[in-house]
């Protein structure tokens, strides 16, 4: 699978379970929320754009996504915080194909776009590294099955890991968002 | 990293946070527990008696591992469940040095000794794959760094997948039992 095709088996609406193991603190914090994907085409306007920024040229983006989320987390006090949509933008490296970097116009982490690594592993995983000014993230996302995604997620402030995160995500289906997780599992 | 090296690598005693997301229920369970791992040399007389109970010629194993562990999860109503202990015994494939079969005494989830399959990856990620009777179950464990050790695990019930977990496992340190998982993070 090549990030495209992840990206593809990506778009829908899921709903996702999310845990995050605060390690100094030996605290779990959960949450939940609705994601819908959207693939975009790499001529679409919001992909464009995204390079533009980026000063990449529009012409080296495989395709784009538009990822729209809506959850909570237990500890959030602004409950807003889990609220938001962003484009992601894959620009392969020339020499390496299943790798290169993601443009992504703004995460729930950051105040700036920042663009992360990724790889398509031969296991058909997506590893994701972004390194900001004072935070290092490595996601790895796969497909349990076509309707079961799961993300693990490392952060690492000040040189050590201080979290670690699962996200299951059920695939909701298209066009029903009445649609029970009950009814997609099992899944 | 071979297996033997992973055996290696993750000897001492633990501090592990675990998340069960119930997929069907869309609810999380959060558990903690205290692990120590053991190496044991290949001709440990409790490496030999493991072979001996799968029928597997004893001068195949590559090492052991005695696994300990006293934990407790939310739901629990028998709160022994989560105390026990197992040895680990890795048989490598004549043809495929990386992979083999993992012979267990008895581990958590079942009541009779099963073999899993072993995977090491490139990635020096251990991938384990168990067929129960009723259940599938895969896990992947990979080093964060030498003190954060990770675990992602997903079972199928009756062909659909009812659970994904997260396991963090920081290490405490060997002869150190006092100490705090504060000191040990960030990790």
């Amino acid at each position: 699978m090549d990030i495209k095709e992840f990206f593809e088996q990506s778009a829908g609406k899921w709903f996702s379970q999310r845990t995050s193991h605060h390690l100094a603190f030996r605290q779990a914090e959960n949450g939940k929320s609705n994601i819908r994907i959207e693939m975009l085409a790499a001529d679409d306007p919001e992909v464009v754009k995204l390079c533009q920024q980026y000063e990449v040229e529009p012409g080296l983006a495989l395709c784009g996504a538009r990822v729209t989320w809506d959850g909570t987390m237990e500890w959030d006090e602004d409950k807003e915080n889990h609220k938001g949509s962003t484009v992601l933008v894959p620009i392969p490296d020339s020499d390496k194909p299943n790798e290169g970097r993601l443009l992504r116009e703004m995460g729930y982490a950051e105040k700036a776009p920042v663009a992360g690594r990724y790889m398509m592993g031969s296991d058909d995983a997506l590893t994701l590294i972004t390194e900001y000014e004072t935070m290092y993230s490595e996601e790895r996302l796969w497909f349990a099955s076509p309707n079961l995604r799961l993300r693990t997620s490392i952060l690492k402030r000040f040189g050590g890991f201080s979290m670690a995160s699962l996200s299951s995500e059920i695939r909701m289906g298209v066009g029903q968002p009445e649609k029970k997780a009950e009814d997609a599992a099992n899944v």
